[in-house]
């Protein structure tokens, strides 16, 4: 596995927001967030296809998202949009199921349709049944309309990580990545929540094997470089 | 539009649940329970392709899910899960994802990328951004510890359709379904959560393009064998 400890391939700084230029058609940009792990997953699979792009910051404390020109590309107003080849997508899946269409090499997903249902089914337990339950618009209803402190929203994400963490690892290959030897869309899904339970102080202990695929993952210059301190540093 | 008020292609009843009998290879098994959404969209589907299947119901109100010989088979003890070609598959997604692979007529997402990607976006808007946090399992949450009443898990529930349907309904077409002439996996994951907003008397009159699909996709037999109410008398 390449290892490479320095943002290799950013082509470009991200530039502050707005006023939103349209790009040529050649560029590829990735409207992210640095903290939004729906991002970091694009900004690996970017990284693991090799795909020059820019990064422009929609920064979601400070109420970009909610900008009209923002929105005129991503009506839910949320993170990411990469625009590619003339358009703008939107959803992190959905940008990643258009990569692997067009930029094969490496698939996110195996070719033979079981194994790939195994795959998807992997990573919608991040997809579906974490990330969306822990959006920070969920906790801020939670607090605005609950009456929620900020331990107890974060023991409400908390809950719901170690609740589909408890699934994943029962679904986790004994040696290797979910991917085997070359990370797949599971992986790619895994290692920004796992952050994000790290970030929030989550327990561990009962996921060795997450831990280890977290760990390999985070040898890989294409992870490292997708990182949400790497994508900080570039915002 | 084929219509048909009268279910037509189930193959078999559901079967209480346990004991889980090991199927025949041959046989394709939907775990499923009647007013699950994922489930619906998997009906749905399975109708739209003409693929016999019996129905077991998984009561997750009497908890059958967290049975162990089910969770053998679904580790996260959620439904649906399908059995189908000596092999389970679960979440909703990636089992169209696999029906889709290997049984492609009629197709549920276009073949084109660029057109993928956008039915893709559009149906992880309801399958990401409005679904999970409506689970039932995050609405006992708010109640066990938010001490939330019945009226405000509603109210949250109708925020979260809202918000996602408000960008849902910019992205509708002007005529037709999702699909155009046929349905695809938008229409398959937003008429559940038609249903689901209607059960929650929430309002719709913002989202005229979405009660026309809505209304066109409900006269097709495939959409109405699969609705919870027919699933519920198969249970």
């Amino acid at each position: 596995m390449e290892v490479s400890p320095v943002p290799a391939d950013r082509t470009g700084l991200a530039i502050s927001f707005p006023p939103l230029h349209k790009p040529r058609m050649t560029d590829t940009i990735l409207y992210d967030y640095w903290r939004s792990s729906a991002s970091y997953r694009v900004r690996i699979v970017l990284n693991l296809k090799g795909i020059s792009h820019q990064l422009r910051s929609v920064n979601l404390l400070e109420g970009e998202q909610r900008d009209v020109a923002y929105q005129a590309i991503n009506p839910q107003g949320r993170v990411p949009t990469l625009s590619i080849d003339g358009q703008e997508i939107t959803q992190s899946l959905a940008i990643i199921d258009y990569l692997d269409a067009t930029r094969p090499d490496p698939a996110m997903l195996p070719a033979e349709p079981a194994d790939r249902a195994q795959t998807l089914a992997q990573a919608l337990i991040v997809a579906t049944d974490i990330h969306p339950i822990n959006n920070i618009s969920v906790g801020n209803y939670l607090k605005s309309e609950f009456g929620a402190d900020g331990k107890a929203v974060v023991t409400w994400m908390q809950h719901w990580m170690t609740t589909g963490f408890a699934a994943l690892e029962q679904l986790a290959p004994a040696d290797g990545l979910f991917g085997g030897e070359q990370p797949n869309l599971a992986d790619v899904c895994l290692i920004p929540q796992m952050y994000n339970a790290r970030r929030f102080d989550t327990d561990l202990t009962a996921f060795p094997k997450l831990e280890r695929i977290d760990a390999a993952c985070n040898q890989i210059s294409a992870f490292q470089n997708a990182h949400p301190e790497a994508a900080k540093s570039a915002a």
